[in-house]
């Protein structure tokens, strides 16, 4: 497996308004969507895009989350998110997140996405599939 | 076609806290999906599930909307929303929605959905959907 | 403090158009939405409004959530959330969530509220909210 | 007021997972929320950010939508969205948007402004807001 800062990639993104609670903070339900946005980000650094998979019926739905918010962010903060493929297996790849505003943590979360056909079936990880996940940034 | 009373129904929803937002107040994109289940509903209460359609090739898309919002509404409220099918053509439907909170005019608005296939190409209303849209609630 | 059964509500929601993506099923973020929604609920059956701590500045933002997947929830989907309150802290409260679709496990999950001030610092749960917080459903 | 192409920006951002449905398509209540997004960019690119408003007092909710949505976007879809201050008025402004992929339209919306205090009441818009919705870009 390639070493680990390998595996890792960045991304960043802004706060929209909508995404705001009227605490005045990012609801929580949104930094699942930040880990997506990130996730996709990671994988086209890798010179893949996610339809390519769906089109050849490999599904990867969160099948696990874990979640710890450390410090609320608010509207238009501008959040970079570190993603690191953790783990891979037969038929799941983890990812863990780390989610910061400058200094500040914010969040800290992984998932687990496991590998389904187009029936939601559980099945191994193709090859091709899993050989991505251990990829590095292509140049 | 039925008397327009028949063609109304109603439906009751309650505002979520992710819906809000830093001004407190429900968050505008989120009237388009209360219209969107309040739809769900009318046709619930014609004996007819819209996952049926998407089964056979018809989906029905939003291409037009207009809203007009009166009065701001709250985390927790209860609203109402008022369903009329107003105007039926050959491949679209438009649907106007009052939306209150007790004696409040909170929002008025319209879509205009189009009939197309799986392949999103637009395609003409089938006999059968076409006749829903013109029934009253079930008894 | 209750017995746990005092400590358990039942909330019941339908899936919403929206709320499912591409793959056909319940996008993952719409769980914690349909939690909170639940919480509200829990609330609520012990004549509660969330918004009245709001307004004497006890905020219960999460901070922890745990979320497993069991099968994947559908458009129109009639679900039944599962919840209870687990674990009463000075600062914080643990809910345990589980949401059905009939016999069918969807989503098995927890989240870990802390009390904060109007400025987002930790406080310890004021007497009268810890009391809400183990207190039966109202009859 | 200055002339109608220096109140006009671009903002260009990618489709969520998320943000699709069932049908594989953007659900139409996100336009709203891109539109947002670009509004507030448009914000940034003449040196203002909305919060400082926000701060003072002067909110400015949507308080009528339009859109007609030409063609459907993608999951990953890069789309642009040129959002053009259309109208000023005492106490509202007006911005028109078209959102667009490469050479297809996807939509065209429009969004009514007003302006608010902090109890939600119609007020003037301050001077030196109305100023801003007049610049050209910040060099």
């Amino acid at each position: 497996m390639a070493d680990p800062s390998a595996l890792t990639s960045h991304h960043e993104l802004q706060v929209r308004f909508c995404e705001t609670d009227l605490m005045g903070i990012v609801h929580h339900a949104n930094y699942l969507i930040y880990c997506e946005a990130a996730r996709v980000d990671w994988l086209h650094k890798r010179g893949v895009s996610y339809e390519s998979w769906v089109a050849h019926g490999v599904h990867l739905p969160v099948v696990r989350a874990k979640l710890d918010f450390k410090k609320a962010a608010q509207f238009d903060d501008r959040l970079r998110i570190e993603t690191v493929m953790a783990q891979l297996s037969r038929a799941s790849v983890r990812f863990v997140y780390r989610i910061t505003r400058g200094d500040d943590a914010i969040c800290e979360a992984e998932t687990v996405l496991a590998c389904v056909n187009d029936e939601l079936r559980l099945r191994r990880l193709p090859a091709d599939v899993a050989e991505v996940f251990q990829r590095p940034e292509s140049a």
